[in-house]
């Protein structure tokens, strides 16, 4: 066993740290309207090229792509250290979801659609989103009520439905969208496909207003209305939709967790300087014993959150699927970091529900943490199953 | 012990609930922008019109205000069912602060400032504040480091000093402030003023962005400038002021609770609606058993806060002063609000935090209830060093 | 409403506190072996008579049977007096599971049932128990699976069964059983036997080790082969048990809550000792926050359990059958309680944990009162059904 | 990174699991009378002389000591598998409080003294105690309290005071004795003894009853009467006492948590087995979304466990004094294996308060690890101080 990280990472971090102190947070206080898509994309544009400048830029990708090549215990590491900031994830290009769809087309993308898709993305020149939640009574938490069907046509597909809280949706430039292609197979008769923004059938219908401010592009209602593609469309093989989403969304549920890990420290950073600047009967607050339960507690949450991620990423290194590991780091995490965000805006009192300082945006955004990507209720529920089949002898265990 | 209530407040409650229902929430889905105080004060103004129009406008004051008289008891009735709206308790004229300040003037107020501040305020004609928590190194939850100070010059009192975080300033008429004007005789040498917000030493500096909308005016900061104001400017005795401060706070801490434990209620009617729609693996949301847990802690959770209140509004009608029960009321019910809006969220997944539901709005607001009058934590403390004085003697109990 | 205690109440419950301070905590000390029913039976007779002479004695019963004949308010009040010792409730002879018994039969009972039973159990001369509760496969949370069978041979019933957990067994002079008697007419086809302990084909087969010392006669397992009884034995109309189990139930799952109130009471006098006798880093642990912070929670616990119990009783003192404010209490208090206990523990430290103090056999008992009369589980099932059922309209409210 | 075991260590694990299964479980249900300390040593013999047999015995100590020499992280892995059952850390011999005495005289003892304490300790001849904990106004939780003291008189010292909570003092062969020698160093001025148990001025003068059954030997209460020892007693340098105390303390925690989180897991297995076979309301247990929740958050309590520990491990092996991360784990560890034991004694229902089950006393003695080596409170304290003195600059981090 051996928890060392290797001097070239302990050097990107330290790296990545003085970016985002130096050259990052001070924007946070100039933060576009959350509507102003366009001002973000100019702010997001200015901090990627400074990320570039700095060597801190697209840590998760090859070489290839304009990226660091990190592994996925290296993106533990720096995404906690970007996560700092809102805005610092935007300039290191490895927010959601654009990071879960570039790791998702470079592993069951042609190279056509690398070129045409994950080659921008990385570079930052675009954004994209992810299309699989529909709204009641189509798919939510179970996929299998997946009601958006794309119909063969000769060589084209037609795609038909809607999508909401789609994370990003405005303004980006394409979009993955899940669909149903085989009613008959049940379950995996879902198909990827890539759809540009600007297919006619397609149609950002609504943004949603929703108080965070850490997806440029919101979470919006889509639809697509006789959206025709083509077959080179199709993201990875057809029907196997369901299977490729499980590739997505297990690192992406992980690298959610090291972001949020890193939002998570700075709150607590905020609320130790106000806890040792704010007077109250006879002391400064952080010589209360309450206090100091609180602080305790928000460092006991990390550093279990960071060995339930580091654990789970150094799997996905060793190439496991993970399931179980990231499911209960998605739970762990999610529900810690957003204790964490509550503790610390009670440290600050009044001043932690302000604007003034990141923790009340933090609040509300682990506090959605625990619903994206799956809610912390069905993860324990199939965390649960898979104990319970390992138990009755239905599938042998780890 | 009997919990019967009255025919006539049933009849008032069931009055109410329909006028809430029928005539406020249709508005809730065109709220003003929360800056636009204007607009705020024009829907706040229909609003109340419709109330009187119901029957159901000013509960806690008496017919010469043009109220209903309710006493403490009726006021835990009928503000839980104004609650369920935000805009509500803006129609009943029974929102913070301008409720606790009615209830001040009230009581401690010359009958020339019943006329001139009570009346107008009572008939909703116009808006207040209340100006006691200072930014550091001044008083926050410590009211002993109370900076802001009044000095007597002939006739005239000059205030000077800064205020955060006081809420509904922006467009209100008058201010009611606590300085310091007895530096000798320590804790009790605070005065309350009535300060008219034309008064050129008084200023409105900045509204930080905080985002909850159940405050028409923002939670802002204000200056007082070489302020000066007469002698019929002090609100009570001079120097009493934080006994009056006491006056407020109790009943306005258990008001707080009425109208949070409505806004609850009205959390889970949604979650509930949510839960009957929604399927999810092979059945309704509601039938899961896990979410029946999070149903039944919701109910469980209100049902105890009600009680707690009524039990404390109860003892505030016997003439008691209720510290320690409305203490106790507050810390249990803000942190119980806060975690029915916490499963309601859950229950309604990403729709729960989207602005469609009211839902994101109460745990914002709910969350920062945990520290508005008082945080938790300080309310702990108080309540157990009054537990402590009478074990050991120094205090002879309840 | 009003919250008001009568003046006799008053003075019974002051009373009663005298009585279990002077003359029941002083025996704590010497309490006989777990085991040892005989000397446990010993202690109670003599504890029986001082409360008789103090005026204590029966408080739920009329005064044709010995009682004082307090409501269930009443009851209330003084049985969270007697609870403070788990000695109290036996010396009042208001323990379970005879006064759950007390109340059935003195409800169903024929006059000559109310001879036989009711007057030597009431009058303290002999104990019961209540035989529900199944082994597996049998009716555990879930009464459907009821297995132990009653079959009528002419004018005699001949019941078959194993029962577990049955509190009380050992050393009870008669037991109530539920079995099967109808299985045509399913859920409602179970009848209740009074059944002699000296009944050949009654017996208690097992008494597993269970470390809490409230039950005297422990909980055991029994067992019924082809024991005899006739016509006369049975509790009520035949058929109707499950009818009859409720009506123990509902007030039964509150006198828990009442006694173990008294208890959670005396763990904070524990507590509050240590904290003021207790010296560490330069001060009294009641001086610490974090040690007030767990006080205070004490006292939040608590009183919010003391008017769930209140309005419940309430409730049933107006002849409502309060299966839904029953259930809310029995949930909240019992998990309230282990609360307390677990917090008191805490404060004493590792003396918190030694039988020196009633704290460990109090966290232990507690710990069990979330399980007995139903886990807290099937409790919030049942309360959210009840939710469910009133909003989709197949249940008219309150 | 890595997180992989090592092949040897991997088949050392199974071969300890198999030898908890088959050689020690069984002897579970024949536990001695707790009070029955020669009838335990007799268990422990026979059950290390099994262990010495299987290959298992002594896992933490050299081959010079007749172990298996593990480092840390080695511990971690088997101590857990150990920790299954209460008789397995008696097994292997790896129990506390022997465990962290024989690293301490390992450590900082003579060569006579290891002859002489170590020897026969580590071959499970004789049974150890530790006495540092004092009745009040001594040493508890804060240390500097100390009060036993030990004078110089000639080449001989006089040990004189009081201990109390001493586990396994009862039948121990000898006791380390912490005490103050040195009045004007203050914290620094204490020092440790090695007591023969047969030494006329040591004796054990109390064994309070505490309803645990893992150690052997009870925490008793001890006292020190002129207590005369030699030179050749004193444990490391004299007064280093406090230091020393540091180097049994940090690792001591951290064993702890290794063998309970081993018992959580074994109640998990309980706790899987009984929802597997439960049938209630038409299905298992284990198919109940609530139940299902249960045990999700037991793995994730457990796997975060583990984790810490396998952390805070790994620094020990690396040579670091890992104070704050072996803090941390207590904390975390010890309140995570009390819900587990809680959540599956809630799954387990009356079965799982009952002796039949270990999950009882499971329960009241992971209970107990919240307060044994000091409570989550003080180390919660201690955790935040070094976060502030971090942060305020009084300290340079990690």
């Amino acid at each position: 066993m051996d928890f060392t990280l290797s001097p070239e990472l302990l050097a990107l971090r330290e790296r990545t740290r003085r970016f985002i102190d130096e050259m990052v947070i001070p924007h946070e206080r100039q933060m576009p309207d959350i509507e102003d898509v366009a001002a973000w994309d100019g702010l997001r544009a200015k901090l990627q090229a400074a990320a570039r400048e700095a060597g801190v830029f697209l840590p998760q990708l090859g070489a290839e792509w304009g990226g660091l090549g990190l592994n996925w215990v290296g993106n533990a590491v720096v995404f906690e250290e970007a996560g700092r900031s809102a805005l610092g994830i935007q300039a290191l290009n490895c927010a959601a979801p654009d990071e879960g769809n570039m790791h998702l087309i470079e592993k069951i993308g042609t190279s056509a659609q690398h070129d045409q898709y994950l080659r921008p993305l990385a570079a930052g020149a675009v954004r994209s989103c992810f299309a699989m939640t529909e709204p009641p009574p189509g798919a939510g938490t179970d996929p299998s009520l997946l009601a958006t069907s794309a119909e063969r046509h000769g060589k084209r597909w037609v795609i038909n439905g809607k999508k909401h809280f789609i994370s990003g949706a405005s303004g980006a430039a394409f979009c993955i969208v899940m669909a149903k292609t085989d009613t008959v197979r049940g379950r995996h008769g879902a198909t990827m496909f890539l759809v540009d923004a600007d297919n006619p059938g397609f149609r950002v219908t609504r943004r949603p207003q929703i108080y965070d401010r850490s997806f440029i592009g919101g979470h919006c209602e889509v639809s697509f209305e006789d959206c025709e593609v083509g077959e080179d469309a199709i993201l990875g093989a057809a029907n196997e939709g369901f299977d490729y989403a499980q590739v997505r969304l297990r690192p992406a549920r992980l690298t959610h967790c090291m972001r949020w890990l890193g939002a998570a420290r700075r709150a607590t950073e905020h609320a130790m300087a106000h806890a040792l600047a704010r007077q109250s009967f006879n002391s400064r607050l952080a010589d209360h014993q309450g206090v100091q339960w609180l602080l305790a507690d928000c460092e006991i949450d990390m550093h279990s959150s960071r060995l339930l991620i580091w654990h789970a990423a150094w799997l996905l290194d060793q190439g496991a699927t993970a399931s179980h590991e990231t499911a209960v780091a998605k739970v762990a995490v999610s529900e810690a970091v957003n204790r964490v965000a509550d503790r610390c805006i009670q440290v600050c009192g009044a001043q932690g529900m302000s604007e003034d300082l990141p923790l009340a945006n933090l609040y509300r955004e682990t506090r959605a943490f625990r619903i994206y990507d799956g809610p912390s209720e069905v993860h324990r529920m199939t965390i649960a199953k898979r104990l319970i089949r390992r138990a009755d002898g239905t599938e042998r265990g780890h």
